[in-house]
């Protein structure tokens, strides 16, 4: 993998959390905590202008308004221009090729380029390519998707101390995921005791994915949950049920679906995230979303914080 | 429907102009006219930025660049930033409930919303689910668009002095226009003298509508300009010429077309509005779109201020 | 043609190239440059707000992100609020005339229109209803493109010295290229020794046309190139070989498209301009797309800065 540091050391690239340390994920997460506080306290108004002058491309070849508008309010209250590069209508339609479009924005003095690929690899093959501007994996097929990695930390961090020493379960469609690669990259770096990977067997990962060394493997939910202290549910694609030998959402919802029957199966208090968007009664009851362990307005809340932070780490001068 | 108001009296959201009372409405057309006249001594940049560190962000779940780049301006104008939440690559394209969508954007720190969608209720609907949030009704179904009930009102008054006491006249498709219920209900508030509504029997609306109480029924377009004082032409979606039994646009044109002969029924120097886009020709003759009784730009240049006013409004700290 | 000056003999609009002037487009290079060098000291935060206030709306009836994305960063860098208006879900596809949606947009207090149409002739419209709004033609049909015709030449200016003197080949699709056009006006203007126009017969323009005057004509691309000191090359459009009797790309490859071995023909020094997109390997070698010789990058960075210049020409106060 193209190194992600520049010479000195410093974050030049975010294009993976695997092997990035854990003092460099903390030291971001910190970031992240104190423009939270500073927003808090003083609004939006009082954040710094840390990217003022800076230009900031979202370049999203997969749908998502979500993470695209995430990043946007990210970039844009720390006072960086944000321009959303319409695919559909660009040059890359057109048969330019995406190193040439590249270029050309950078050329137009855009700093950053935030990148959403459905293959694998593309954020890298862009770093790579880049004169001087900074490559934000935005998720790229199944492999990583750093910014949910660092922001379910950051919610895990603020509600139970530490990510340090816990039991971790990972449930859904692991084997397509690039929440759970994220996730379990930042837990593992951060010292959790135990990542558990939970699902129907033809959804679980090969046993030699790198994200997933250490993992262990289960297929019965409820035998995962026993002393979890952090759930993460993994948003269903429903074409892949088929795959899994899984008849209907009723049935993925009773193997797979966290109600508050089974939640109460986990430690007490631990905590419930979803990357969202939700499939409500599929892979979680409306019960647990909207209770008291869930996290998951935290999540998106540390979402526009963490990515300040990683926006301001490589593109502060 | 849902207090638009907060504890303190204050304006909370703007689903409605219905029940918000005279008042009200004009403190939103005298801020509007201010802010006007601030813009109107030093440019854009003399306007207070009384919105720096606020998020609003556009839900328009029906196309309109009108309405929508005028909330846009408005909003950008005094310092908000402003998102443009793109439905069709949006999570509620992927089966996420509108409620979670809302919520979502609420956690990423939105302040308002501005809602257009096709149903009536949904923005409503949406600033029930608001934490703290606004939500601005940006035209709901046949139900409501208030800021255009707030631009015509405020058109009139520039014009000639005020609504109160006027002879109005609503000429089109009555039935099926939130334009003619949020006018209806800003020019009963203001003291309008009587509101006729004049169209084909079909496009009239049932007698016991709330918004309409009290106006009277014309199918005579000639006998309803009779004393008027202000004349408002909707746009006639030309697929309802079927339903109340007009042959074709020239018949429409015939019976229920503004041109200058006619208008020289209506009152000396009586005002003519319409809410845009026209179809020239069909509702409204060019002479008359253009001529000097016409105040189509100046609606469209009100409906900056207005939007303004009704922003500073909920979003002033 | 509209005159693109007011009364006082500044300029108003900017619609082509053709007639302006060799004082009038030195002085916008000028600006360019001036602004480029004060970017280059202190990033874009350091450029003057010529623009703040001001409004620009893109009005793009053909998509172009690499165009849009150049004036959008241009007119923000200098301050101005930019709105990408967006046909598609606009009133112009409601059946709106194109004058009415500028009306109503102008009425908005936008300040600016840029506007690219695939009819000839559609900017020069719109600035002849426009009430006090500048229009730029960033695009019509194979009339002109002055902005890239202004980039080109300070491409040029910066690498060899001086356009004055220089022989010129522009080769391909000269027939259907509004950049030939804007071009051929620009570098005439600047005193170009002589301008070669090559391409296959049914591609060259017409022998009477304006903004060719003067210009020669080669169907042989190596003996266009003896001598040259600039050489543009056009994008394909795939559609057109057919016309030209050219069987595949690659033939056309072979005939018109520019590789190394080709480049040696022309004079020591000789520099390669292209619009972009690039066809690889079609109209251009990778090797020349990349080499020292040519100018590709170069011209989309002074994109901005000569975009910033006409904005600033036409808007400043």
């Amino acid at each position: 993998m193209t190194d992600q540091l520049d010479a000195a050391g410093r974050l030049r690239h975010l294009i993976s959390l695997h092997g990035l340390g854990a003092a460099r994920i903390t030291a971001l997460l910190d970031r992240a905590a104190d423009l939270r506080e500073a927003q808090r306290r003083g609004g939006a108004a009082a954040l710094p202008p840390l990217l003022a002058g800076r230009t900031v491309t979202n370049l999203f070849f997969e749908p998502s308004t979500r993470t695209r508008t995430s990043f946007e309010l990210a970039a844009r209250r720390l006072g960086a221009l944000v321009v959303n590069f319409d695919i559909a209508a660009s040059s890359t339609s057109k048969g330019e090729t995406l190193e040439d479009t590249l270029a050309t924005l950078e050329a137009m003095d855009c700093d950053a380029f935030v990148v959403r690929h459905k293959e694998n690899g593309t954020p890298e093959r862009l770093a790579r390519h880049a004169r001087a501007a900074a490559v934000v994996n935005a998720g790229d097929g199944n492999h990583a998707h750093p910014t949910q990695g660092l922001l379910d930390a950051l919610s895990i961090r603020d509600r139970l101390g530490s990510v340090e020493g816990r039991r971790v379960v990972i449930c859904g469609d692991v084997r397509h995921s690039r929440v759970a690669r994220s996730d379990a990259d930042a837990f593992a770096a951060l010292g959790a005791r135990e990542i558990r990977l939970c699902g129907p067997q033809a959804l679980l990962p090969d046993a030699d994915a790198d994200a997933f060394a250490g993992c262990t493997r289960f297929e019965d939910f409820d035998a995962a949950l026993d002393g979890a202290e952090v759930i993460v549910m993994l948003r269903l694609q429903k074409e892949r049920m088929a795959s899994a030998m899984i008849a209907d959402e009723r049935e993925y919802h009773a193997r797979y679906g966290l109600d508050t029957a089974r939640l109460a199966r986990a430690a007490a208090g631990a905590v419930v995230l979803h990357p969202g968007p939700m499939n409500r009664g599929i892979e979680i009851a409306d019960a647990v979303a909207d209770g008291a362990q869930s996290l998951v307005l935290e999540q998106v809340a540390n979402g526009v914080f963490v990515r300040m932070a990683v926006l301001a780490a490589l593109l502060e001068r």
